[in-house]
């Protein structure tokens, strides 16, 4: 495979990091990479022996770039995102800038690949709550379709951002020592506690990250009448989100029938022997690739129910890693700079 | 209100503490108190400014007691319930050993206190994830029958007892300087972690605490064909419980009504403005003797649903709290040596 070119946006944010990481692990064939961030601009990270420095934006960054990774706010991906895409860049964008946009992707490589080929220059990667839900529910999906989905998330500090696990750390050291707590990324104490907040509330009650979960799933899953009710939870974990999921089939489905299509389903491991206290957890998900699961049992208020538990690292497959695959199924299907796209643009 | 004789088993445990600190806060009529612990026999404790040595367990003790409060284990109370109720004490166990036996009362006070009417010397208090729960549905269910539940938990390590609490916060401090961690209590690290393992498991799947919240709150709510599914989830907040619930109602309802039917419910105070950032949270729920409820909203997934956000203080109204307001009503109705009571012993 010949090399291409990248640019990452937010190359040091808690995100960043991991996805250079990941870069480096697959041998992700970039030769020329450019980093970019805001208040790191000049300072320098080593990829693939090479030493990188950080950059400010500019228009001209993406002049004969294949690929821009975004991992910012959504205000900078909704600035640079078309930008780039004009310049002849495939935008692989981690915020929810343009995740519902009818000519955008929305993908997880291992559910719906397929949906790159209509790109026009700009890919989204779900949600870090929803990309491990969709991976779970895609197998079943498929052979007894979901009617119904309750999720209930405790979710990592890490998905906020690197801020907000040094905020973890040093309220939690404050609160060991008795000392007072002062919040600053979160509206209260994290430390110790359970923030049922995630994101900004709309006037339904529902917070955008509750929302997100629901309609990017349907998106990802092209189930756009799929029920879905989320509750989205901070909790004081630095990375790894977990979900307690219920869902309702079409009809009656054992567990071992739901154990053996999650193990047959690429990017998922089931780890489920809950009598040897084998389940899956935040402490082991860190820093792997998959969506494990566990806790898989009939869920005994539905005849059609399944209940499970499941976790995937937030920064990885719920963000770096599945930019880089989607980019990595990019280049194996020659889909980089099609002519469609070029005529769009 | 003339006094009475208490025994509190348990008495240096994470509830028996705060179980002495609400019995002086609402100045039980306790005349003679006697403490019982294991490790912490010979240890004195301050209570109503009199100065108790805490004893061993022994048979005697029970002579001439009136109520006796067991918060210990299970074996514990198998082995001491039976024997100071045929004394002649009404014994308030906060174990599992016998909230499902048909003869014993199973009693949220605010929820069913008419079921003490029936008492035979003993009277479970629910589990600590159960009693909210109860409190949070019974008045939806008087307005509007339940049909399902679905409830996934974010239970505080208090809830397992002093040592769990004591593991959580040295493993903290661990793990904030880069030290190993070694589980004890736990069978994982719970520090930065989450668990989804609170009590044992059975060949269904579900672990007992969650079978225990579907059977206890059916028996206090008086709805045994209630559909009920949970997930309980033990995370790294050292007080309060927290619930991420999901009902379906018989006929649709407001999150105006719901809010409103609460609102009118003693113990339960609705706190519930998110765009505001006010909801309820473990570390404002602590200390606190309600159960706090927010995060109302209509759940989207269902016709009927409701969805909503639940956090009490697990050693008050889930265990010490409930206990001493089940004498209150056992003292306040008369109920304390009943003849049917007498002639059963």
């Amino acid at each position: 495979m010949s090399g291409c070119s990248i640019a990452v946006v937010g190359a040091t944010g808690a995100v960043g990091r991991v996805f250079l990481r990941i870069l480096e692990e697959r041998r992700f064939p970039a030769d020329r990479i450019r980093l970019c961030g805001r208040r790191s601009v000049g300072t320098a990270l080593t990829v693939n022996d090479r030493r990188i420095i950080v950059e400010e934006v500019t228009p001209e960054l993406f002049d004969d770039v294949d690929f821009v990774f975004i991992s910012a706010t959504t205000e900078v991906s909704r600035q640079i995102g078309p930008l780039a895409a004009r310049k002849g860049a495939l935008v692989i964008d981690d915020s929810s800038a343009f995740r519902m946009d009818a000519d955008v992707p929305l993908v997880v490589p291992e559910v719906n690949a397929d949906d790159l080929c209509g790109h026009r220059g700009i890919v989204s990667i779900p949600n870090c709550s929803t990309t491990p839900l969709a991976m779970f529910l895609n197998p079943l999906n498929r052979l007894n379709p979901v009617r119904r989905v309750i999720v209930d998330t405790y979710q990592s500090v890490s998905g906020t951002g690197a801020a907000a696990v040094d905020e973890m750390m040093s309220q939690s050291r404050n609160v060991l020592d008795g000392l007072p707590v002062e919040p600053d990324v979160y509206p209260h104490r994290i430390a110790f506690n359970a923030l049922p907040h995630v994101d900004d509330f709309g006037v339904n009650g529902y917070s955008t990250e509750e929302m997100k979960m629901a309609r990017e799933t349907r998106k990802i899953l092209h189930e756009p009448d799929l029920a879905i009710s989320a509750t989205c939870v901070r909790i004081p974990v630095a990375v790894g989100h977990s979900e307690a999921v219920h869902v309702e089939l079409t009809r009656p489905m054992s567990p071992e029938e739901v154990r053996d299509a999650l193990a047959a389903s690429p990017g998922v491991t089931v780890v489920d022997d809950p009598q040897g206290a084998v389940y899956p957890m935040p402490i082991h998900a860190e820093g792997k690739d998959d969506v494990f699961v566990g806790r898989i049992r009939r869920d005994l208020s539905h005849p059609n129910g399944i209940t499970a538990w499941l976790v995937s690292d937030n920064l990885r497959k719920g963000a770096g890693l599945n930019a880089i695959q989607i980019a990595e199924e990019v280049l194996s299907r020659g889909l980089l700079k099609t002519p469609g796209r070029r005529t769009q643009l």
